[in-house]
């Protein structure tokens, strides 16, 4: 199945699959990247790139810099030797996420909105992505939690279209801690407070 | 210099230019609609399109439904006659102005989002058009004040990417006065409180 000398299964195959589509989403953006050319960058058969991920928006989406796992985002805001309260420690690591490369601040979210916001597609393996693998992790899930949720993503998403692609001032040229200072006690907020209104 | 019988300078050419301008990108989309083209429906010259909005991002984002002077802004929050505070009175109005066609709810948005994120030009107009034409009517304008026009924009823009692109429920599917509710207070914390954070 495999083309190169790579077997099928190999444990780092998923791995390979991942980064080559990152490059590949980073290098085309989402439209022009084909799962064959992910597929030659990872050096497997694309047969094996639909086994794994299912369908080119679901791939992407995990490819996003996204936690892959609920338990990243709690062992963060848990993590008290990060200063701040968990909503403070959230927003950070929420930013950290998407400014790995200093010279590209940003650009895994800038290249996630444009899919978003063109693919219904891809908007649709987002939602699935938030409800299954970060909602689902979640132990209260009565109606004032889910609009909680929704509350907390809407603030997340808007803080980083406004820092990294609206790029307002003095937003987008703040230090990481200064923005999680100002945003992260209204986030704390609908994690930790009563009612979501 | 103008194409058609309509005279150059028409108190109409303007309004006719924007309605044409809305259509055309509501048709092919930002990156495909040409000031050609819009000329063409609008029955102008081009130069004419030119000469009243600079170029096609700025076009583009005066014909977003965005609110055209900042005063729709204070006088939608002041008006007493609707229900709730000013907070969620200024939410329940940006999401009307989202959704004033109940066929196609949010796609004002969604069209505006693609563009927004996938031009650095448009970005670039978006911002000018917020600090220049929203921002600058306000009278507070020290550091936290910049700071909570910057956390409201955020939490607008994430409320509207959450309910019309990424469709969270049960955000999605709620009523705009529910919504306003629920999303309402947060922004009147910023809009009236004390210090942004």
């Amino acid at each position: 199945m495999a083309r190169t000398g790579r077997r099928a299964g190999d444990a780092g195959t998923r791995e390979a699959i991942i980064s080559a589509a990152r490059g590949e989403f980073a290098h085309s953006g989402y439209n022009a990247a084909t799962i064959r050319a992910i597929a030659r960058r990872a050096g497997v058969d694309p047969a094996l790139v639909y086994h794994y991920f299912g369908d080119k928006p679901a791939l992407f989406v995990a490819t996003a810099a996204l936690p892959k796992d609920p338990r990243d985002i709690r062992n963060a805001t848990q993590a008290t030797h990060q200063p701040g309260s968990p909503g403070v420690r959230l927003v950070a690591n929420f930013l950290a996420q998407w400014e790995a490369d200093p010279a590209h601040q940003g650009r895994p979210f800038v290249v996630l909105a444009q899919a978003v916001s063109s693919s219904p597609d891809v908007a649709r393996s987002l939602r699935e992505f938030l409800s299954e693998r970060i909602w689902a992790g979640r132990e209260d899930t009565g109606a004032d939690a889910q609009w909680r949720f929704n509350a907390i993503s809407s603030q997340l998403v808007g803080l980083a279209w406004s820092r990294y692609i609206v790029q307002l001032e003095p937003l987008a040229s703040a230090s990481r801690s200064e923005v999680a200072a100002r945003f992260g006690p209204a986030i704390e907020a609908l994690m930790t407070g009563g009612p979501a209104e």
